[in-house]
């Protein structure tokens, strides 16, 4: 059987049972498939393709002739077991922030930079969930004009933070419902019927990891270095569907209609804009699509070359798995990616 | 006994309980007040600083001998009976988007522009909910520098859509979570770990009645006319509190010492803004409160005169209750408004 060696890093997590899940919707040439997951999370079996899988340990040694690594089993994870992928042979599609802004490391969104998987030397990053969303609309801009400055305010869902954050969520919700608090603990206030406004850890600037990954990002996916981008990261009591708010000025006037031209042809885009039908895209409504939606697209009262739009995309889709299985059928179509049969055996 | 007759218009309603629960805290001088309401709610009775008063049916006749009236019925009610309750002699202060931009009428929060109230013709608005809780941080860094541009993303509870919405987020919640759907009727989607982001009607240029209302609320209270603002308004499964990220540039940079010394003396702003001790406003922080609580202060990596910070308010106290009180103290304490036994008799 014909098909690549893969292994998925997080097995047991969102993303990694999102992953496996896209592997199988989108019949990317699996030869082997291989469930890896941290000592809290490994042994037993799980189930893909109606085939039984042990979870196994990840370790350098799980690599053993293994061609692609999904992975999203944290930063730390990555940093301690990417290399060992690498060196085993195999490309790592990596879903963490740690190798992202490494020179050396392309960062790809396929519909925009595809052709950074070229210069990969064994891994390639999958950019922040929110910074995914935003820019499937916002690249494909671009071609009306040169972006002067982007605003940013996200909404982004429980399950960006994992699943024990949504279980948090919702225990917290169901309790507050009758009367009783549960005190926080993957998130650090209350999310029940709340807003967090800080995701990730706070820099010395003041802003949040979170928050500097959508102009760092965006920077490198789109090749403008000096690009201007401010954004602040909210937390939602929402379970599935990362939003924005983007606010873009160009360096010229644009016409609605051009924009909403470009979106339309954009792929892994759709537009979802009619007031009359009460048309907007919506967290319940991204969720379980590969599409990023978007809508309330409009003028600018505050600038003659400015536009609004609404953007909401699945966090654990286009914001992660699908994005990461989207490269790697880039790294197939592109022979980017060669199965261990046919490579030289590491010395 | 001295002090007003006061009547409370929408009495039954979330901002009305808000209003007469407002009155009696802040000791206002109440000589005899009056709860009136449509027909759908009048009957009955309520209690208020332990009397029971009837619930009366909102209707021109109801205003005589009224001095004060403070109105949250709906823009409908406030059209019809807001120029009967002045033709009787009363000064209204208006809770409804009805008279805000009309020439004749200021739109007033205290803390900002409490000298408008002089011009008054017997209506003086108070501001949208969402436009209150943004304006009162964001109008005291006037003194920095000239506002050159503010993009705003808001974060809007259900309460600021009634207390029948705030029924229906809980009721699709907590039947979500037994696997059935409530089918939206207040709202236009799901609200239930959901996001809406539409609030109010569609106007022609694709902005909402609400996203509107902050930038030209903003400029006839902060009196700016041309004051450039664009905002996104959107709908959160928050009980109560609004919250927005504001981004503002100014005509020259501004150091972020200056803008913290500037908020912490500003009238009815709190900070809570202490990154290393998790310190932000969220709304269950805001909810209850009178101050209008600020955070995430910081620098604008788009822009070298930008700053950002993020915003909860109370939409019941500060967003509407408490800033009409607010205004009836300042007609008290600037002599202008007079008890019917002191009015001439109207004709």
């Amino acid at each position: 059987m014909s098909g690549y060696n893969v292994a998925v890093l997080g097995a047991t997590g969102m993303v990694g049972q999102e992953m496996l899940a896209t592997l199988s919707r989108r019949k990317f040439p699996v030869k082997d498939i291989k469930l890896l997951a941290s000592a809290r999370s490994a042994g037993g079996t799980q189930s893909w393709e109606d085939r039984e899988y042990p979870v196994e340990l990840a370790e350098p040694a799980a690599f053993r002739g293994v061609d692609l690594v999904l992975s999203s089993a944290g930063e730390a994870v990555s940093r301690e077991l990417a290399p060992a992928a690498v060196e085993a042979g195999a490309v790592v599609v990596d879903n963490t922030a740690e190798f992202r802004m490494r020179d050396d490391v392309p960062l790809v969104i396929p519909e925009i930079n595809a052709e950074a998987c070229r210069q990969h030397r064994g891994i390639i990053a999958n950019p922040n969930c929110s910074t995914a969303v935003v820019l499937m609309p916002l690249a494909p801009l671009r071609a009306l004009g040169k972006l002067e400055r982007v605003v940013v305010a996200t909404y982004q869902s429980t399950s960006g933070a994992g699943k024990e954050a949504v279980v948090e969520m919702e225990e917290q919700i169901h309790m507050q419902m009758h009367g009783k608090e549960v005190p926080p603990a993957v998130f650090r206030k209350p999310i029940a019927f709340n807003l967090i406004p800080a995701i990730g850890s706070f820099r010395e600037d003041l802003y949040t990891s979170e928050e500097v990954k959508m102009t760092f990002e965006s920077r490198k996916i789109m090749g403008i270095p000096d690009l201007a981008v401010t954004c602040t990261c909210v937390r939602v009591p929402v379970r599935v569907g990362h939003s924005a708010a983007v606010n873009v000025v160009f360096d010229r006037p644009v016409s609605l209609e051009d924009v909403r031209a470009i979106l339309a042809q954009a792929p892994g885009v759709r537009i979802l804009d009619d007031p009359a039908s009460h048309l907007y895209p919506t967290p319940l409504e991204c969720a379980g699509e590969d599409d990023v939606l978007v809508g309330r697209i409009r003028g600018d009262l505050s600038h003659p070359n400015g536009v609004n739009f609404w953007v909401a995309g699945d966090n654990l889709r286009k914001g992660a798995a699908l994005n990461a299985v989207q490269i790697a059928e880039v790294l197939v179509r592109d022979g980017l990616l060669k199965p261990a049969a046919v490579r030289p055996v590491p010395s």
